[in-house]
């Protein structure tokens, strides 16, 4: 349910499966530079609130943290920085959404999980081989790792729509059928989901360096600089996305309205052809006593060379016209 | 007409249907630390001027309370803080809008609505039960327990039109008649006629942090920024509504194409076969007196054979151009 | 031609078309604080010139009264306050529009109009009656009940606006034709006009809070924002008449294709059922010799038969299709 | 090639067809106070090369005169302030477009034109009669004359298109051919490319008062101002203008989609009427030999009855749907 | 794989295919005010680790330039300030997009490239024949020069995919197939891919202002205004190219429609002039016993002149309409 893991330049310790009274207790025993990181599973609600109360988390915080449904943001108090955000994974080609709150204080980082995930297997490895000289940096650069962890899920999802829309974009050429409309609506919806995931976390970040706040050091901020890099360039994906689709559903229509053009020529050519021919066939199946025509030796040839030549010259004229 | 609640941390003492004076007589007699909250139905006009009066109201304050018609707004003056909003509800599947005003000032609150409703019936709760240490705070909370009421509501208004626009998402597939236009229309005039009420409310909120006021605490404007995340929320499903509308009108006019295009299609089919069969039946219904072939044996079974071969032939090329 | 009223809290006086030397003398002799307001129409450009040159306004001030076609604009000057907008009267059910500009000075208010309505009546009323205690106030707030008089006219004119298009909503169900998308574009571009004159003033409204200026009192500036509101109110109005305006054009263009798709379909049912049936009575009104169904007795009411059933299978088809 | 003015107080010269070295004698020579404009044409390069090393214009700004393809822009320097703007004429209801550079100094005003036009021949004028105490005034006035004289243009320029624009929305209710869709398109290709050299204008204008700059006064500063109201204007009317175009575009194509209608539905009341009879009279010009209604003599009027009766109950049903 | 040149006002020095530690030794050695530009091919990752450690570049810059995929940014670190852009060039009528990093520190510049192109071959001439004072300029002036060669090349990228729209603007008034549309989608896509390339930069460059930075000079920062400026251009000619794309949609849809309108105008003359008569022969084709007509001598020649009537009428009805 709760694992923690406390590391410094010297020591580092794992422990898993433990009680709240525990983490409390590691806490309290921490040598004086050690950086205590708390993964917490949500699912026991009472074992949050016992956290929470020890690191005197405000109760709209607490309420953040249980309650999944929340846009990113990022809360700057006196006491700790407290982030909520998504977690985005691409699991059998199906986006996944994970409310995740991090809270990063003196020393300390939390993290809140709905279902224990690997996003952050990485920085786990990271800390277990001490890669990157993390051993002798402080808790805002275990903050960052997270954070960094998150958003790098954040391009697999993006890139798992990109193909949706790409595998789009080479069928609409061969289907014109109504699925195709369905489908470019649905990633649209996608994608506005997604998107607002994603992009308001950018302005939360940017506070970090606006407002005053205690736990994020200078040399910190840039690597989170990066982050918002990062941001920006999901950001400017999305409109992309966005004017893709919207050219997509506008192609779709083209090529309809080309289809419906198609289908009207060939109506319009047959019926063209044909139905003055009709009217002359029906010319002389009348039953008239006096037409000199019907009696005529060379009128039926005539009639048929009359026809063909008026069958041709209509092709003729309408080939001229590039109706086919 | 009028319910005045008033507490402080030792004592709480509610009236019902007092009158003007009464209100006044227990604003004078309240103890120090006490705060007030004084609930006012409009109706009686007279009732309002002289609580007006009492409370040394900008006239312009008192116009807006009493004339319904209003964006949201907050005034910051001197004395008090003005507000002036919507307050929704969702009865039986249909949201109803009511003007409601809230002046906060030196330990009282006034609310004035145009019915009494439940919305506050939370904060009165709230306040009977002693809930959240409110009879430890000041004015200031209240206002902000009030405001979140509101907003609270707020959540139930835009997902009762959620799941209007969910309806309609669920019909469109099926259904393609011209009722479908008429209804997107409507339900974007209905999300405009919403918007309008909540989202400026955000604008009005973030004054209260950016322009010197004497009444609202530090501490308060906390949970008041949770108000504006709240709306902050709502705005952008407002966006995403309008967007789904769009979308939905877009995927409503392409189902109405592909419905026409099938039309055309089938005239097509029907025409192109049957046309050209009229014609060479036609031609031996003529009543020249020199035509070979009606004299010949086989005349009648080839011509039938002739026929059946063309609309097969046609029938394969347009299966092979994927028209049906 | 001119109209002068001057009053303080003592005396009041109404001078009716006089010359521009009475003006000058009045002023001169008026008491040490009376607020003059002097109401000229520009029909006459000498006189114009001659207050101008008493008054000291700036050449291009002049300009601005003279010539009619102006966006709305405040200029903030050393010794006065120069405004020019948009004064809006609906009459019969028109909309008409008229350049006003109003200057603000050291205890006086000059108004120039093109032709003297009844806007201001409203003003010169409450000076008459001294209601609201305007004897005791001074030229700036004289010059806010000028503002506000003219954009409460604004109201008048959006509401006139508005009846339009509600008619037109109202209309669009029942009438496709093409006097709709004439209108709309109509009404569009009138909402374009009237938005020119209303809009602009709001930016420069905001710049008597921004900018230095002598001749408004603080408390007066509350009123004036108060008009802001009102603008505020009047802008979204017009964001909400684009928005249904545009929403109506959607509207009338899926009726209209709707529409459309009734007639192919009446098309497409006719010829469907009547085409193939007259190719078949047309391979029994050939003339081949060798033809045996037409020697059996049965054929005729066997061809009916098939035909009738026919008809009714292709309904069924249709029906089932729900093509009626 | 290059004229020179020089005017003060007391006297004024104009020099025509001068060589540079005749300029910058002049300038050493002027007398104390005294403004000096050199107006050049840019053909002669070598002319332009040493004016700029006499004035010690920067490399990147004789670029820029030299090169006639740029955006309007304003640079300010330590010792001149360079702006760089497109001259606008109309020429036989055709706008033409045409660079030109404008230096001020220290008392001295360069103005470097591809052709010499007689867009500022109303300021030579102004020189000439010493109207509105030009001569009293110093360089910076001259150079707001300029300005002023190019952006007064531009409204004929704006006008010109205008008269395009209102003359196509005459055009479009009795022509719906696809020259009008073309010439909308024409006319928002030709309004873009305007709008390019007038709007950026404003921005670089509106860096004249916010940075710090030696040479124009806060007096002529006022006078800026009154062209950057000119070009608020024109950029407004350029947004009226789009949506213009936008709407004639949607106006047409739905002319369009109503004359399409109005095909339809007289190729589909001919057909519904006539394709049922011709059924009529195909079913009695069969061969049966057993057809007893052939042989009754009131059959032939009878079929005639029905065949009116069933056209107009067609008719009659049509015309109740408002099909005509 | 590396190339270094080194100059001042008295030297010059070049040195290709280089290993790191010649640079690292020409650097030591280089003279007190010597400028030293390192060009590095990206493709030996090694030697950009090794010139990464010995010029101390941040890890996150040295990951910038492994990594192709990013948008230009520039970071101002302490020690120097690092740049990643596009590099775009066009070959056979190709735009073809390459990653190039810029890092600008005391007295040196270094560029890494993908592969060693052309576009920085301008400036290797100018180093080389000394114009422009280069000798006796910093490196502030390398960069800016460096930058300056890259922006000149996004013209030819932007003239190019210009010609290619108009191109099609030229082939889409006489051919109105399903190609255009999908031509005017690819070069959206292109467009869109180009913009996000270009358009960040200008932000980016605007920081070297606004920010806190040691190594360009108030002097060069004019020159880089200058790049800003261009960039703006650039900007604002995506601008323009997405409206005239849009534009050319909307056209190319109007073309269709309009395309739509013929050929259903032409089916509807053909079958409104020949079903009618078609109905008439019928009529007389009809086989009843008690048919008078059929035996009057001039029902054959009336019929022919009332159908030759009928016609002309309906012709003359449709032109009058002006169908044709």
């Amino acid at each position: 349910m709760i694992d923690l893991i406390q590391y410094n330049s010297k020591t580092q310790r794992v422990l898993k499966n433990i009680q709240p009274d525990e983490v409390i207790r590691s806490i309290r025993q921490a040598p004086g530079n050690a950086v205590t990181w708390v993964d917490v599973e949500i699912d026991q609600v009472q074992m949050v609130h016992e956290l929470a109360q020890f690191f005197r988390l405000h109760d709209l915080n607490l309420e953040d943290i249980l309650t999944p449904n929340h846009l990113p943001k990022i809360d700057i108090l006196h006491d700790y920085i407290f982030t909520t955000l998504k977690m985005l994974s691409v699991v059998e080609g199906q986006i996944v959404a994970e409310q995740v709150s991090i809270v990063l204080g003196k020393q300390f980082v939390l993290t809140f999980q709905e279902i224990e995930g690997d996003v952050f297997e990485r920085v786990r490895q990271r800390i277990h081989t001490g890669m990157g000289k993390i051993w002798q940096k402080e808790a805002d650069y275990l903050f960052y790792l997270l954070l960094d962890a998150i958003v790098d899920h954040y391009f697999n999802a993006v890139e798992c729509l990109r193909d949706k829309i790409e595998d789009l974009e080479d069928l609409i050429e061969h289907d014109s059928s109504e699925d195709i409309s369905y489908e470019i609506t649905a990633l649209k919806k996608q994608m506005r989901s997604l998107r607002k995931y994603i992009v308001p976390l950018k302005t939360e970040l940017l506070r970090l360096r606006t407002e005053n706040q205690r736990w994020i050091k200078t040399h910190t901020l840039t690597y989170i600089q990066d982050i918002v890099d990062n941001l920006n360039h999901l950001s400017a994906t999305f409109d992309t996305f966005r004017d893709m689709l919207n050219d997509l559903m506008d192609l779709h229509l083209s090529y309809l309205s080309h289809s419906m053009n198609r289908v009207m020529k060939t109506l319009t050519v047959v019926s063209t052809i044909f139905i003055p021919l009709t009217f002359i066939v029906g010319v002389y199946g009348m039953n008239f006593d006096y037409m000199p025509e019907l009696r005529w030796q060379w009128s039926y040839p005539i009639v048929w060379a009359i026809m063909i030549m008026m069958s041709l010259g209509m092709l003729g004229l309408m080939r001229w016209k590039k109706w086919f």
